[in-house]
């Protein structure tokens, strides 16, 4: 896998990348967020909404989800993923490792793997390193991510350090049945490091896993009830132990000021829920701060839910035709709520990455810090 | 309201008319169907992707729904409902009365008019002839329709020889409020016969209503759980009676059969949930007949779900992710069944007007029965 470092920035981490994968060979412009299409579907949205209207490249997809339904081999007899939802750009499947764990009503955890139960159908299931990389080469995707496991918050050091030390055996036995058995020129394995809130084992899994030899690394275990500071700490503490010319991926981060502070950690790639999710619910992103628009200030609100906003749906529709469609429980409150708030992402990362362009993303940074840090 | 008849068919009453209404000043074509836009959203839908990608001109939405949610003096002072929902074509809306009959937990019916509780927070609410065109003026719709009481199916004689007086009475009301009160220029309205399933009722009430000075006239008591051999017969009593001059509505209809049917006696334009309704409980139109996209034989179905549809939907998507949406409850299952059911019901209208025009509606109708006469 090709990752062009265009740009650094002279002040903070910060860098302007370009990744080179199978299903968008000009390139993925880099730092970028991902948005999470857990069932292979974005929720509420189109493909052709994500990629020809808000230009995403790539979108997420869970292994455990696609492992219940429809299932890995039938979708590799469907020709793969990316046709199976038919989606023009690129994706990244996780492990499954973050679901058996949170999701799954019961999960027995050895040293060969997870054993767990559907939150589904209570049908039992036996996750591996093996197995999940299986599944992922069954999926297609164009990132897939090793097998790990993902300690809870707060956890104590010992069992962190436990989880850590498995965690590096199982990346091992991830990378090697890719390398035997995958094809790394259209499948790029990620490794995950680990470490939870102590800065020793965040280091030290950083470095293990930075041994070994990924396409690219992701800083795991984050995004899962920690406050915002110690996120932010365990990113400050692996990325200098990660090398510096693969890209580097945040799961399942966050606010738009998680983004541009992490961008200027050194982070190049996001995913989250956030958008989507809050979209659902009501919450819109705006210039001016994060909204709901179920309130009764909006009941004849003509204008549109963030006047500086230039996506498809405030160049439409008002914020009052938006909080009717909710009170109604209309489901084109969801899509249109959705769409903006991945617009947002959209031109948020639009902008950090001009601004690395620019030379000036420490000032975008500061002025964004200032603008949004009463906001979540 | 000018209105244009361009050519009849000459084995049939079939007939090919343009309607111009104020929001579609270069006519909208008839025969017509008209998607249900209820709460001022047809469900699932965006508006571009009714106007611009699937051609609708004309939308209904509820005037019981509406005056509930956001109420009718809200929609005035934000410009109306076209302005409020942002919708480029024309709109119709209805008087109410069907559904404060079939949705209000308790309704009582006096000459003046119906006194109901809201089927939401249990409000009590009053609708006269009088209100209901008023409601109807603050939502500013093109086409706007006279109050009237619909008898259930079935219903003795003497109940239905007086929901027709009614009818009548009020149908004179409806009228005199709107050539006072209205603006006759920017709003057409509608009389509407009723009669149920007597022969002698219904040319009674077409005859009557037909000498009231409306822009266009509905055939009404239709669709409320008859067997579909009355609804027709309903159609070939009144057409006959209703001024050739004038659209005619048939409310509420139907099943592509029913269109086909009901044009072949004259009717111009229609309504119904039908595609929208069925299409978010995956129950899918295509030109080999209806089918359920939940079935275990779509499930690796990689073709799609109508091989001969030139839909966005069929471009893009297979039968077997359909599936996969609504075997998980994703939104976007409901949004490509309704777009695709939208899809088939405009593709219907536009090969009916084309026949017409080719002067081969009858072959047309004879084909389309054959094809579809087991069909639902």
């Amino acid at each position: 896998m090709k990752f062009d470092l265009i740009r650094t920035c002279p002040d903070t981490r910060a860098r302007r990348g370009r990744l080179y994968l199978p299903h968008v060979p000009d390139g993925v412009e880099t730092p970028c967020f991902m948005p999470v299409g857990t069932q292979g579907t974005v929720k509420a949205m189109s493909q052709p909404e994500l990629f020809d209207e808000l230009g995403f490249r790539i979108i997420l997809g869970n292994t455990y989800h696609l492992n219940l339904r429809p299932g890995p081999e039938a979708v590799k007899r469907m020709g793969g993923l990316h046709r199976f939802i038919a989606w023009d750009g690129a994706m990244l499947t996780d492990s499954g490792g973050y679901q058996v764990f949170s999701l799954s009503d019961l999960n027995k955890i050895t040293d060969d793997g997870v054993t767990f139960k559907s939150h589904l159908d209570g049908s039992m299931h036996h996750f591996s390193p093996e197995r999940s990389i299986e599944i992922q080469h069954c999926l297609g995707a164009d990132i897939i991510m090793a097998f790990d496991q993902c300690p809870p918050y707060p956890c104590t050091r010992d069992k962190v350090a436990e989880a850590s030390e498995r965690t590096h055996r199982w990346a091992e036995r991830s990378l090697a049945y890719h390398m035997e058995n995958g094809d790394p020129e259209q499948q790029n394995l990620f490794g995950i490091c680990q470490g939870s809130t102590y800065e020793d084992l965040r280091i030290e899994s950083a470095q293990q896993i930075a041994s070994l030899g990924f396409a690219g690394f992701a800083v795991g275990g984050v995004s899962v009830g920690e406050p915002t500071e110690m996120m932010r700490s365990a990113v400050e503490w692996s990325v200098p132990h990660l090398p510096d010319d693969r890209p580097r991926y945040l799961m399942g981060v966050g606010t738009p000021l998680d983004l541009v502070e992490s961008v200027a950690q050194g982070i190049d790639m996001f995913d989250c829920v956030l958008p989507t999710r809050l979209g659902r619910n009501g919450s819109i992103y705006t210039s001016n701060g994060r909204i709901n628009i179920k309130g009764s200030r909006y009941a004849e609100d003509t204008s549109p839910v963030d006047p500086n906003c230039a996506c498809a749906v405030c160049r439409r529709y008002s914020a009052a035709y938006l909080r009717h469609l909710y009170k109604t429980n209309e489901i084109l409150g969801c899509r249109l709520a959705t769409y903006h708030n991945l617009a947002f992402y959209a031109s948020l990362m639009q902008k950090i990455r001009e601004s690395i362009d620019h030379g000036s993303f420490s000032a975008f940074q500061r002025d964004f810090v200032y603008r949004n840090s009463s906001q979540n």
